[in-house]
C-alpha cells in the first residue's frame, strides 16, 4: 500500500493540531514525518509517528512549548528546547546556525531539554538545502557498552555531516556510533537472518552477526570499537557543555527514558570563501573518483551518503511512500 | 634506552635549524616532535622524525615558506600552508582557529597546501590548552578502498576532537577513519602476530585479522564499514572545499604522494557559555559514570580518550623517552 505525500502530510497534520500543536508547528512537524518517509526512512517517520503521539499524550513531550535563545554570545547560541517535539526543536536550531553562518561564516547553536530528533540526516537535508556545510549530533539515552565493558553507559551518539550541491542532490552521512540500530538488529532477528557484518557480542564474549545472541547481552558494537566508542564519549561531552544540558549518563539515571536530550549544530557558509559553482566541481570531482572505484562484486555499485535517499525520494513521489497498513489504519483513526 | 624530553628537544631543534628553518619555527617543529614523542605516539614523533628531514631534502617540504591567511568573512579563515612543514602549520591554524573562538565564540580555519600534520592529536591538546574545545581534520593520500570497493580512491582522514579539562587532563580522540593504520598492521605482520580486531579483506574477499593478506589485498578496513567510508568522503569534500585545495583523489592522482593536503580546524570557547567549574563538572561527570562501568575481563581497566597519553607522558617526563637506538644515532648524525 502506498500513500501519496501530500496525503501522509494532512493526515499527520491533521492529528498534530488536534494534539495541540499551533498551526505554524503542526505543518512543521507533518513535514518533517512526511519527508522522513518521503526518503525511505520509514522507522523515524511513519512507523515511529504513534509512539510520538502516545508522548504527547503521556504529557513527556509538550506540544504547546517552544524552544527558546537562553545565552547568545558571538556566532554561538544556547538554547533551552523546552521539551517540545524533538523534530521542530532541531529543524528550528538548524535554521538559526545557517542565519549565523551566513551572516558570519560559521554558525553554532547548542540546544538542551529537547527530544528525539528523529531522522538526524533532516537536518543534514535542511542546511545543504540553505547552500550550507553543516555538522551535527545528539546524545541518546545510554544504549551501548564503551569499549572493553558489559553495561551500556554509553549512547549511539547519530553524527550528521552534509555538503550542499546547488542541484539538490546533497552529500549526507547520518551515522549512528553504533554499527546497527536496535531496530535492526529486532528486524534481522524476527526475520532469521544474520546480520551483514558483526555487530555485538554473544553470551561468550566473542562478537557475531547473529541477532539474537546481540538480544541477549546488548553489548552492541560501536562503529571501529575503542573509536566509535571514544567518539560517543566526546561528543556527549561538547554536547552537554555548549547545551549546559543532560549527559547520556544524566538522561539514563534521573530521567529513565529518551528525553531531555542535548543536541549541537555547527553550520558553516562555504559560499563564503569559494563559489557556488566551484563548490559543485569540488563534490563533483570527488563522487566521480570515488565512484569510478572498481566494485568488489561484479555487479556491485558504489553508493555516496545520501545517494539512495535520493533515489528513494523521486520514486515515492512518483508512486507513493509504501507503509505497513496497520500502522496508517492506526494514524487515520487517531 | 631513554632520552630525556629537553635533549631531544635540542636535537630536533638542532637538525631543524640546520636544514633551514629559522629559530622560532625550529623549535616549534622540535617541541611537535619532542612531546609527540613523550606523549607515546613514537610513529609520529622520533621515529618520522628522519622522513620528515628526507622530505626537505628532496625539496617536498619547504623549510623557509610560511603559512599566510588568503580570505576571512566573519570567523572563518582561509589559509595557504604553502608546503611548509606540515606540524608546523596545523599548530598556526589551531592556534588561530582559537583566537578566533576566544573574539566571537568560535572559529574555523581552512588551510590547503599543507603537509601531514604528524600527530594530528597534538592540535587536540593545543587547543585544549587554550581552553578551546576543537574539532578539526585532514585530508591524506587515497589509501583505502570505499565501502565495496576493491581499489583505494578514500584516505582515512583523522578526525581530532578535544575537550578542555582545567588540571591539563584534556579528553582527547584521535581517531583515523581506518581500523588500524599502515604502520600497525606491518607491526603486527612482523611479530607473526593477529589484529586485535578484523583489519581488513584477506585474498578471499573475507574480513580477517590476518595483517599478511591484509598486505596483500591493501583492502584496509574504514571504521563500522559502509560508515567510515561516508565519513571519509565527507570530511574530505568539507577540506577540500573550505580550504581551496587538494582532495584525497588530487593528491592521489596529480601529486603522487602524501603532499599539499586539506585541513579544517574547528575552535569553540565553551567559556562563553559556561564558567570553567561547570565545565570541568560535566566532563568529571561524564568520565565518572563511563569508567564506572563492568568491565568484560575481571581485572580490565576502562580507558577514556587521551588517558593514556596523559599517563605515558608522566612516566616519560620522569623516566625520559624510550628510543631505537639506531634512530636516535641517526638523528644524532644529522
Amino acid at each position: 500500500m502506498r500513500i501519496p505525500y501530500e496525503v501522509m502530510l494532512k493526515e499527520f497534520e491533521r492529528v498534530l493540531l488536534k494534539k495541540g500543536l499551533d498551526e505554524k508547528t503542526a505543518y512543521e512537524a507533518a513535514a518533517n514525518f512526511a519527508q522522513t518517509s518521503l526518503d525511505g526512512v520509514y522507522s523515524h517517520g511513519i512507523n515511529r509517528f504513534p509512539r510520538v503521539i502516545s508522548y504527547i499524550d503521556r504529557g513527556v513531550i509538550d506540544p504547546k512549548a517552544k524552544p527558546l535563545c537562553e545565552m547568545q554570545c558571538g556566532v554561538i547560541e544556547r538554547w533551552n528546547g523546552n521539551l517540545a517535539l524533538g523534530n521542530t526543536n532541531a529543524a528550528k536550531a538548524t535554521d538559526r546556525a545557517c542565519e549565523l553562518a551566513k551572516e558570519n561564516g560559521v554558525g553554532v547553536v547548542a540546544l538542551r531539554n529537547t527530544n528525539h530528533w528523529m531522522r538526524g540526516g533532516a537536518f543534514g537535508w535542511q542546511a545543504a538545502d540553505k547552500g550550507c556545510i553543516v555538522i551535527c549530533f545528539t546524545n541518546t539515552m545510554p544504549n551501548m557498552p564503551v569499549y572493553g565493558a558489559k553495561d551500556r553507559r554509553i549512547g549511539n551518539n547519530p553524527l550528521i555531516i552534509a555538503v550542499p550541491r546547488s542541484s539538490g542532490e546533497h552529500v549526507v552521512i547520518d551515522c549512528a556510533l553504533s554499527q546497527f540500530s536496535y531496530g535492526k538488529i529486532e528486524e534481522y532477528k524476527l526475520k532469521g537472518k544474520n546480520l551483514p557484518v558483526y555487530g555485538g557480542y554473544d553470551s561468550n564474549g566473542e562478537v557475531t552477526t547473529d541477532a539474537g545472541e546481540i538480544e541477549k547481552t546488548w553489548r552492541v558494537l560501536p562503529i571501529g570499537f575503542w573509536k566509535g566508542s571514544g567518539l560517543s564519549i566526546v561528543l556527549d561531552m561538547v554536547a552537554a557543555i555548549l547545551s549546559g544540558g543532560n549527559s547520556v549518563g544524566d538522561i539514563g539515571q534521573k530521567i529513565g527514558e529518551e528525553v531531555g536530550l542535548s543536541q549541537v549544530f555547527v553550520a558553516i557558509d562555504p559560499t563564503k570563501l569559494s563559489s557556488i559553482s566551484e563548490i559543485d566541481y569540488t563534490v563533483d570531482k570527488i563522487l566521480d573518483y570515488v565512484k569510478g572505484s572498481e566494485p568488489v562484486k561484479e555487479d556491485g555499485v558504489i553508493l555516496y551518503p545520501g545517494e539512495s535517499s535520493f533515489k528513494t525520494r523521486k520514486e515515492n513521489i512518483e508512486k507513493g511512500i509504501p507503509v505497513i497498513e496497520e500502522i496508517w489504519q492506526s494514524i487515520l483513526e487517531m
